[in-house]
């Protein structure tokens, strides 16, 4: 019996998501067809478009499906010289100029908003940013189907979000781009998109995605995800008190309700994820893509934490779902590995 | 009850393929993750990359994952001056130029096999090319599955597949690359697929792929497609009879098995079809990318057809589970209404 609480990295595919999967395996046609089996799967694309607008606050927004994140972000950012913080996911920061400044905290400055790229929530300490008015684009992944946004109110020109951290499946995402924006297509051939983005479309994947977000924008107007939060909190309460030298990146910000950066400096990251993997437990030393390198983390180091502590920092990043006894028990493993560690290093 | 004559456009989805996705929607973990979620969405993923391989003649090349023959064919042709003949898809005209000349039946002179692309097979008319050893590289896309090709023997560097085009689920594809090319990454981040392509991967598209992909080989394998291409030629035959003045592009090369391009000179391939879709049957006029555009099918004119010719053209791709009542169905309904055009048009 495991438990996963790396859902910052990719989260288990939602029962709604799985169900409009299932109904749109049969979907015959091509979105581009003129047939009825074509017109068909054009309608429910469509649909989907609406739906992931609607959840996303995007209304009268241009959305753009694309594979995720990534490919969306190479589309904005790809040679246009923007500037960005070290905090950035790596797809973000593969285009940009990475040195606006952080604080300890994690917030960033944006002198220039309008040519500046600024995520709304870090992956890996969950630090929410107040974004700037005129904010050029924003990788929205991390903050959508976590707490309450709308595009439409943040005054970005273009946003990024991802499907498989809401529920949905993975490789599927969307470029947000505000009505009377221009951004070249990347992927070109059929015209698809309205021309933003060729290649026939990942209907399955799509349909899946705008069922999430339906699903996740309910949960979050629920008040699912303030139990979250006050669930995460109870166990940096009980962490802190079992390792007293520990540290919470970001703990002075306002973070993602379900994101948890540990420092305990001294203590790799990786060799706490290695033991915590072989109890039982899915944690990460920073973000999924750079698992399994030994680097320290960027992010940390922006914000001030030396390579040591940098190096000790796992993720925990828990699920809305899970309750008070699967973190509880996650808890018993980690302050028995720590107190084990202690004992080695004492 | 309809039936579905738009095999190139896209197919139905397998049930191997089906199965296979529906198993991976259970597989909760990012492959890019070190835990053991993250394992074994890693450990699925490289097997579908080997079955891939496999089917594709082309182990021991790179298979890079893609949203489909659209991107696959932007990260190795953008920006290369690659020449191409007007005969391609629109997702390899977009970066070439488009000049090689063609011959009455669709086949291609390749002066420079370096720098050229050249399809294995026509998505309008089904026409089949003898590569040039040395190409740098073809689209794969109507062939896979079609007819049988092995990737090492074709001597090409690069070659772009889709997974719907054979059962497997729209929105992913794949690049192959013979060991030692380079490519430079368009979308670029997580440093997934070896650094070639950036983002989170499309696991369940991928492994409803590979199911598809050893699926249709094993089809391949049996003999399935010749059946298609004996039924797909009394097809011809009875529509040729029907209609003297109609002809068949391409009739003279080799072709898929399943494809007919049908020209009935003056009566709109638009017409026939909205009538056929209005009686039951799903055909094209050209490729699906372009359906509802008014324009002459640029490969047509390629191959000498005047416009009034080109506009003629319908696309009858049958599936290989086709039985011969539903194809004689389809040809009483086609013939019946090129009854009433003569008539009005007599």
């Amino acid at each position: 019996m495991r438990t996963y609480l790396d859902w910052n990295a990719t989260t288990p595919l939602r029962a709604e998501a799985k169900a409009a999967m299932h109904d749109a395996m049969d979907l015959v046609g091509n979105p581009s067809s003129v047939h009825a089996e074509g017109r068909a799967a054009k309608m429910a694309m469509e649909q989907a478009r609406e739906q992931i607008a609607t959840a996303l606050g995007a209304d009268g927004a241009e959305v753009i499906f694309t594979s995720g994140t990534t490919e969306a972000a190479a589309m904005v950012l790809a040679g246009r010289n923007v500037q960005c913080a070290p905090v950035e996911h790596s797809a973000i920061k593969a285009w940009c100029t990475a040195d606006l400044p952080v604080d300890g905290d994690g917030i960033v400055t944006v002198p220039d908003p309008a040519r500046a790229s600024l995520q709304l929530a870090n992956n890996e300490t969950g630090v929410v940013q107040a974004l700037p008015q005129g904010l050029g684009s924003s990788d929205l992944t991390q903050a959508f189907g976590k707490i309450p946004l709308a595009f439409n109110w943040l005054g970005i020109t273009a946003g990024f979000v991802s499907a498989h951290k809401l529920g949905g499946p993975k490789g599927v995402g969307a470029l947000i781009l505000r009505q009377g924006s221009e951004v070249e297509a990347m992927i070109r051939g059929g015209g698809q998109e309205r021309g933003r983005r060729g290649g026939t479309e990942n209907l399955i994947g799509i349909l899946g995605f705008a069922a999430a977000a339906v699903a996740a924008q309910r949960d979050l107007d629920s008040g699912l995800w303030d139990e979250v939060a006050a669930r995460r909190d109870a166990l940096e309460d009980r962490l802190l008190a079992a390792a007293p030298g520990a540290m919470i990146a970001g703990k002075g910000a306002r973070r993602l309700p379900n994101t948890t950066c540990l420092l305990t400096s001294g203590w790799k990251g990786e060799t706490q994820v290695m033991q915590m993997d072989l109890a039982g437990f899915a944690i990460s030393a920073g973000s999924a893509c750079s698992s399994g390198k030994v680097r320290a983390s960027g992010v940390l180091q922006a914000m001030g934490f030396d390579d040591k502590a940098a190096q000790s920092a796992i993720r925990i990043s828990i699920s809305p779902s899970m309750g008070d006894d699967q973190v509880n028990r996650f808890a018993d493993a980690w302050e028995s590995a720590y107190s084990r560690w202690r004992e080695r290093n004492g």
